[in-house]
């Protein structure tokens, strides 16, 4: 039976992708060498295309990872000798919390109720914050952090490192790089790939940490620190052998969306989310989980349901494979991603089987 | 035209390969939760193919990572608080030291002359040591350090941990796990897999140090220390997103190898490896770089030659492509990789050409 994932990552992937990595096996890309020419070529492609998709400016670098829990720990080794400073919305901002404390840094946060917002304007972060990490689109509860709002801290602290997680709304999400200094995603969720790929945007300021922080004689990890990264990115190459598919199709994917446009991708991300939303606005029974429209996230969207395994298994038997909630809401909610790889017919043959 | 990849990692792919990667699309491996029934038992499948593949006690455990760079620096990061020893004989090895140094360790090294061996039994391991890292098939020069040395290592030394590295040797080498500690190897060498995954075999010793070292408060990483890696190894599950394609095609090389049967894949290697050696061993210009025979690598072959690039480039235009030497040698080497993938019949066909 054919199916469509609506999982909020692993997910769908594009339609094209199976071709590009067909494509990629007749031309022996996964056997070539990681330090010769053509390797080169693949990367220096695929930096090229984010940039180009996402509007990254020169001074930020593009380094590819192993997965975004990766880029977390990288991000907090690099850029905070102690302290960073959390806003926690659900698991995702907690994890990015925890990989600090694990690290033995001196992380501060401040937690939303879930499935809400902050109260922004009385937040205080702490004068000795170095880093500060926001998780803009909650995966595990569909909340979502408007980007005024990301913005307004960075102009409050010009001085501390802003960090933002964009892994389930990239490349949806449309950054101002000029005030944030990091971003990072993975390839599993909107760009409808195979998992196995981390991507960090990262400005020289948190070069400049990390260079200051090794200069310190801190521990700022070993061959992914920034400074090995950067390092080898000015080569066009990564520091380790790394996963050659991955950044081959992640260029390929990104050429393909820039042929397609983001602004219509955009566009469509939005007017496909209205759809589910408003479905489950009138709906008797299945309600969105957030209730202020203004904290909805437009990608992943948690539905709360009597039963959601009762749910899922209907919908799998027509071939639609949605998520069910994460953790504590595990029976209570399910997630229903919208990725620009997800059709508007989809979306409807979707929401006309609920 | 044609080519087949003898270069020494990423290489020639098993041929099988891409079938294995048409199935998983085919069912939808890629876009399923790795969080779901369907990823553990891709998972689980994995684990027990290559304990049963590379004869692994029970008392092992079998983590997934990036890379084999990454896995130095878990090893590093989990099994030693301060003092690692190395054995450094080549690029990869000496990676392994300065890995150990860059996370603020106090790594010390014996360091053999390029191509030769150590002379073991005069070589005093400090009885600080907390790990001893060596590797076992220097990619960089193709010279290969003999197990029994290895053994005796840790028979001389059963409070320390022995690490050994088998990237480009596994699965021809054939470990006794029970006389080391852990072993660790990528995918894209001896199991002609697309890169992007590696792997370590840790034993229960390994976790306990990991364990002693977080109670201690060191930093042994986060998501990926082997406290958290084993958490989730027990449910089958891996703490991030991982790789699944790269844990789904190894599991299926893993059985089709078993399948071959290991001694047959063991016994074939010895053979192409004597047809290459001695090949060079009665060339009149290019030579052998390891002149001691018991010291030179099965699957990574170093060769001596005038001009590299020259013959390079001449067989290329035939369809082989062999590697060139390592950083310092890469103008004056080549190195042709004879992992299980290659046939008998493509070593002939190479050998004819040169």
């Amino acid at each position: 039976m054919k199916k469509i994932f609506f999982t909020p990552g692993p997910t769908q992937l594009y339609d094209f992708v199976p071709k590009y990595i067909e494509e990629g096996l007749s031309k022996y890309i996964f056997s070539i060498s990681h330090r010769g020419k053509d390797f080169e070529e693949i990367f220096r492609n695929a930096v090229s295309s984010i940039r180009k998709l996402l509007n990254v400016p020169d001074n930020f670098h593009v380094f590819f990872l192993g997965s975004a829990t990766e880029a977390m720990e990288r991000i907090v080794e690099n850029c905070a000798e102690k302290h960073s400073f959390h806003f926690v919305n659900g698991a995702f901002s907690e994890r990015f919390f925890q990989t600090a404390a694990e690290l033995k840094k001196e992380p501060e946060k401040i937690v939303a109720e879930v499935g809400k917002g902050f109260d922004f304007p009385n937040i205080r972060i702490p004068t000795n914050t170095e880093l500060i990490c926001l998780t803009q689109n909650e995966t595990s509860t569909g909340v979502a952090v408007g980007l005024n709002e990301i913005y307004d801290i960075k102009r409050k602290n010009p001085d501390k490192l802003v960090a933002v997680d964009i892994v389930s709304s990239s490349p949806y999400v449309d950054i101002d790089y000029s005030l944030v200094d990091c971003a990072f995603f993975s390839v599993q969720k909107g760009f409808g790939m195979p998992a196995g790929l981390g991507v960090i945007i990262a400005n020289e300021k948190c070069i400049e940490k990390s260079k200051k922080l090794m200069g310190k004689g801190c521990n700022i990890g070993s061959y992914h620190s920034f400074v090995s990264l950067l390092k080898y990115a000015e080569k066009n190459q990564t520091p380790e052998t790394p996963n050659v598919m991955g950044i081959y199709l992640l260029g390929r994917v990104c050429d393909k969306l820039r042929e397609i446009g983001i602004e219509k991708i955009r566009e469509e991300t939005e007017k496909k989310a209205e759809m589910i939303y408003d479905f489950f606005d009138n709906h008797p029974k299945y309600k969105p989980f957030v209730e202020d429209k203004s904290l909805r996230s437009k990608t992943v969207i948690a539905i709360s349901v009597p039963n959601s395994g009762e749910i899922i298994k209907r919908l799998s038997e027509h071939g639609f494979i949605v998520g069910s909630g994460y953790r504590e809401f595990r029976e209570k909610q399910i997630r229903i991603a919208n990725f620009p790889a997800h059709k508007i017919e989809d979306i409807n043959g979707l929401l006309g089987t609920i």
